[in-house]
């Protein structure tokens, strides 16, 4: 589950060790449940959701000032950009196959999470549940542990100044975190839109469409005929 | 350990349960260290470290293209600016009293660890050392959920455009997890400059003075006399 090796190739290459037994409980309980690309999943505090299949999709949103707890953060963000379809969306990060997630609503900010993919299979449970499996519960924790060190890489590369330095780190990111081979190097399998790479640089769609243009020239990045993103295997002599 | 309510006076009031076997423990193995402000704290990947008195800084370095693993994003970050003392580290949180913390050095990215405040007492051990305490293995794993909860808002706030957005929400979330009573509101208990607010929301220095000063003005922060930052409670009618 902690391989960053982006040797696989199968979208259930990193299952839990007791992942059957659990798939098998959630379909008993109804505890499933498989979402088309960019279906909005219900989620709840409290629960614990695991990705099955696909891919899961985690998006910020700032509670506006109507809600019941207007923050100071949402008081100052009523400006929106036309740029892109949900200004106050940021893109916070994928859950892959065999991952766990968990939503947060506290603080100025709400957490969603959509189907990435089409044939997304969500189940889920009650921390309780995981009683009946403590040694799950230990993997669950330890991949909440990854995932942890992974946003302080995150978090480093979005302190850089320069926005092609933003870019170019979530890029690398996220393909060394997900990337599969192919013949040009290491390739993101999902399609990532300009206005969802700059809602998570903190730039505009305009800005990411020109940079993605710059390392491409550069021969830093390569677009392959899908629209999938790749990186080239990085240069020693460099 | 998870609670978010500002009222904690004292800098150990979110212990562990076992925590002064811990400690005990610690000490009779030489496995504890007491660091001044600004002190580099050295850390090993695979060691758990947990502080115990003090506050500790988290902070991303980009591995320069000289080091043996160069990456892509070193070889295009190689501008620096003279506006910051450490052009190429970001902050990228503090560790309480009471929390763990593990470094990892995979990818482009190297993350270190400073003392913030003088008398910054950490203790360390390897990860198989917790199978004398199962309970507390367990809590240590909750603060890594627990933290990575904390690091999607923290993205969420990073991915906003503007950078007055960023910088509130920034300050917002650290208040939220750290802050203390004052009679003005709620303060962070530890300066950070300028220069580290900047290196965390991507901006500069001056730009953070600059925007510090329009907050101040919209009365949305208000600086103490100690250079310390508060934030006034927010006000459920606007």
């Amino acid at each position: 589950m902690f391989s960053v090796s982006p040797e696989s190739e199968s979208s259930t290459s990193r299952p839990f060790l007791t992942w059957q037994r659990i798939i098998d409980w959630a379909q008993d309980h109804y505890r499933t449940r498989t979402f088309n690309k960019d279906d909005k999943i219900p989620v709840r505090p409290g629960l614990l959701y695991l990705v099955q299949r696909g891919s899961v999709r985690l998006v910020s949103a700032q509670i506006s000032a109507s809600t019941k707890t207007p923050s100071l953060v949402a008081r100052l963000s009523a400006n929106t950009d036309p740029d892109n379809l949900s200004p106050d969306e940021s893109f916070l990060g994928f859950v892959g196959a065999g991952q766990p997630f968990e939503i947060v609503s506290q603080s100025p900010f709400t957490i969603s999470s959509y189907a990435h993919v089409d044939k997304t299979t969500v189940l889920w449970m009650y921390w309780h549940d995981l009683d009946n499996w403590p040694h799950f519960r230990r993997e669950v924790m330890e991949a909440f542990r990854y995932q942890n060190q992974r946003k302080l890489l995150w978090l480093g590369t979005m302190g850089q100044r320069r926005t092609i330095d933003r870019l170019l780190g979530f890029l690398t990111l996220l393909i060394e975190e997900y990337g599969e081979v192919c013949e040009q190097g290491y390739y993101l399998p999902w399609t990532l839109t300009h206005a969802q790479i700059g809602s998570a640089i903190g730039s505009t769609r305009v800005t990411v469409t020109r940079l993605m243009g710059k390392l491409r020239s550069k021969g830093l990045i390569i677009t392959l005929d899908d629209n999938l993103i790749c990186l080239p295997p990085s240069n020693p002599d460099s």
